[in-house]
């Protein structure tokens, strides 16, 4: 049974992400993992139910952080605006394990089936984003394109923070992005402006 | 060897189209597809490196379509125009084939491995598309951006047409999609209204 020891799913996490960097996904197994944690394989399979699921855990809070906060986002705000709001408050989910999500990044940027893993799940979060979306009674395609939009932007944000060389939040990085996809998505203030401009 | 028959790769998507459909894609075999055909296994490899290479095929010549037609487009186009531009240039290659389009959709739809290996091509042709904006000389993020919400519109707008029973084309919901796109942020589009209302 061995002796109870702190914080046993960290010290496999952390174990596990450090094979999978150092000698690849699929190089790495459960006994090694477990060995380097000083914990035994049976109690890798208490916290998770493979070497994978390690990457993409069941209980992932993020579905619900993002659902919970597009619900309780203020009533006059713009559609991109609500999924601004929701990635904001998502954030602090990633903030928290700095190391460790970068650790993940890049071993699934060195594995193609991963890579189609993680897809997965981005779609899967554009999907329960939309719905609260759509419960907040935006139609369905807009509903839609925003969170997707929301879901390219956080990518990209998370791209440039774990690569980011001047300390800034991922946060920032999802307010700068959205700020991006805004100006991109502008052709109607842009008229606006002409207009302003004439009178 | 066989007769020589016309059209072996048109009839061999077609058989396999309509069998991953009634009996499901895992269940589906080589030989069912070829006889189903009237053609040989041996056709089929001649065509196909395997059954899931039908869904997608590795001279698909979407990528290029799409690359070809954000660099030639007009250079006074904002990045989503050149996107819009791009994905209306790529239409007619889904609009030919309407009938395939849709049984391969209704297919994918069905599996999840598959749904995850088209989410794959369509974040490869996203970073095609980003790398031709890039060329035209679009800052990183910007490319990039502009890119994920031109791909995220085309699989709405696809959704959209393939369910269609208005007789609407996919360039319609094309052109459609990324309109709602310029509303996400209508916030300012209100505040513009009410400026014009003043004057």
């Amino acid at each position: 049974m061995g002796r109870w020891k702190p914080d046993a799913r960290g010290r496999l996490e952390k174990a596990a992400l450090e094979l999978y960097n150092h000698q690849g996904f699929d190089a790495t197994t459960v006994a090694e993992i477990a060995a380097r944690a000083g914990l035994t394989e049976r109690t890798f399979y208490r916290h998770f139910a493979d070497k994978r699921e390690v990457l993409f855990p069941g209980d992932n809070p993020l579905p619900d952080t993002l659902a919970k906060a597009a619900a309780t986002a203020p009533g006059a705000l713009a559609p991109l605006e609500v999924v601004n709001h929701a990635l904001i408050e998502a954030a602090p989910v990633f903030e928290e394990r700095a190391d460790l999500v970068r650790q993940r990044q890049a071993v699934i940027a060195a594995n193609p089936e991963l890579q189609e893993r993680e897809l997965a799940k981005l779609a899967a979060l554009a999907s329960t984003l939309a719905r609260a979306l759509r419960e907040r009674g935006l139609e369905t395609t807009t509903a839609a394109l925003a969170a997707e939009i929301g879901l390219a932007a956080f990518k990209i944000a998370c791209e440039r923070w774990v690569t980011d060389r001047d300390g800034h939040t991922l946060a920032q990085y999802i307010q700068e992005t959205l700020d991006t996809a805004r100006h991109l998505t502008a052709r109607d203030d842009v008229r606006c402006t002409g207009q302003e401009e004439v009178a």
